[in-house]
């Protein structure tokens, strides 16, 4: 089963971009997913292809009618009705990993990209199902780049996407927390060495080490995250609390 | 002068993929920017062009190593003393619309983009100028991704690049906060009408009307930045407190 991103967008020719190389790339040529850019403006019904128009109320910038976007999810919809579909919006709920993997559970992922000021509120009223959703705090000039980022990170969770690299097992090792520092040859470099546990051999001691290196750099860099999940004791792994951030191939 | 991006990476033809296109890419045609993808391997020594190496201790994946890392970001810093380096890390400073505000008043800026499961923490040591930064609370498979969104973000304040669709003016309007709902044309759709107050003609209750929704909407949906920003008096715009979000052209 191919995990199927179908995207809404004003610029279909951004998909899939950079995720037609490297990992996702070698998984798209495999068909461990498939990529789907749909044009909003094909769904506009007026000679011009309109999908946008002046606020109500006044001030800067344009709007996303409700109806043509609303023609588009509803195709999206019919294309795929287990799908769940974000809205890559700044005013949605901050995407996080335990999202991403719950995402990578189910049949693929519908994503609507903004542009302009937005979407018309009614949108989200009368379509409830769709999922309000925020990359970063900051401001993007659409949703695109934070679609490529959302599909990125659901990609390389897919099944046989990272082989032996990464496995399940170690990227749940120190849940919740940012990874504890890494360290390769040169043992040596420009005076500096590697932390000597790390050439112990000893390896409860290293697992030690880096669990406690992992705890001590997300306390001092993210209180936030520390304060969610730092301080609890030992926990299994589950989805809501496998949040340990690293890059894989 | 141009806003100088420089994005080491073992990834170049990703770069610039769909800053290519729309107001970026038009951006990039004018000059408003350049871009200068650098393939890190071009800096390994070896006959195999090794950029990385096992994890010193053990465990899964490969670490990208300090002393070829370190020779790609000399000589982006060789050819832009003045740009600040980013590198794109899970374990890195959020970014905020802060910090991207204060890079686009700078000449440039180098992105270095990790992969496999990081870099050999001892660059950072070495190399203190390098900031790591994050994205978002998400695993990527890689920091190029990432990069995208972070120019994303920069090259839309560049001056002349937004035109009028968004004025600095309306965008600091509410400080801190996400942004109020809108809504254009048509007035009713599916049973649904633009809310009165709109439609009203009157500018200041409109006004008024906004900022207390963006208000509310902050309060429920992101107490976090409720919390830092949201119940402070008014404020003239700052750059660390103009980060109200929105979508722009």
């Amino acid at each position: 089963m191919s995990f199927a991103a179908t995207i809404l967008t004003l610029y279909p020719e951004m998909f899939p971009g950079p995720l037609g190389t490297s990992m996702a790339g070698r998984a798209l040529e495999r068909g461990d997913w498939t990529c789907e850019a749909v044009q909003i403006r094909d769904f506009a019904t007026d000679r011009h292809r309109t999908v946008d128009d002046t606020p109500a109320g006044g001030g800067a910038g344009m709007v996303l009618k409700c109806d043509v976007i609303a023609r588009a999810v509803d195709h999206a919809t019919a294309l795929q009705p287990q799908a769940p579909i974000l809205a890559m919006t700044p005013r949605g709920r901050p995407i996080t990993q335990a999202r991403i993997r719950e995402l990578v559970e189910g049949p693929g992922v519908t994503i609507l990209c903004g542009r302009f000021e937005g979407f018309d509120e009614r949108l989200f009223e009368a379509r409830p199902q769709i999922e309000e959703v925020s990359l970063a705090d900051i401001v993007l000039s659409g949703g695109e780049p934070a679609a490529l980022a959302i599909l990125d990170a659901c990609i390389r969770l897919l099944p046989g996407v990272m082989g032996a690299a990464s496995s399940g097992e170690e990227e749940s090792f120190e849940d919740g927390l940012i990874e504890y520092p890494h360290y390769t040859r040169p043992a040596t470099w420009e005076g500096r060495t590697i932390p000597e546990v790390l050439r112990s051999g000893d390896h409860a001691k290293i697992a030690a080490w880096r669990k406690s290196m992992a705890r001590e750099t997300t306390r001092l860099r993210r209180p936030d995250l520390w304060e969610r999940h730092g301080d609890a004791p030992d926990r299994s792994a589950s989805g809501a609390q496998r949040e340990k951030k690293e890059w894989d191939q």
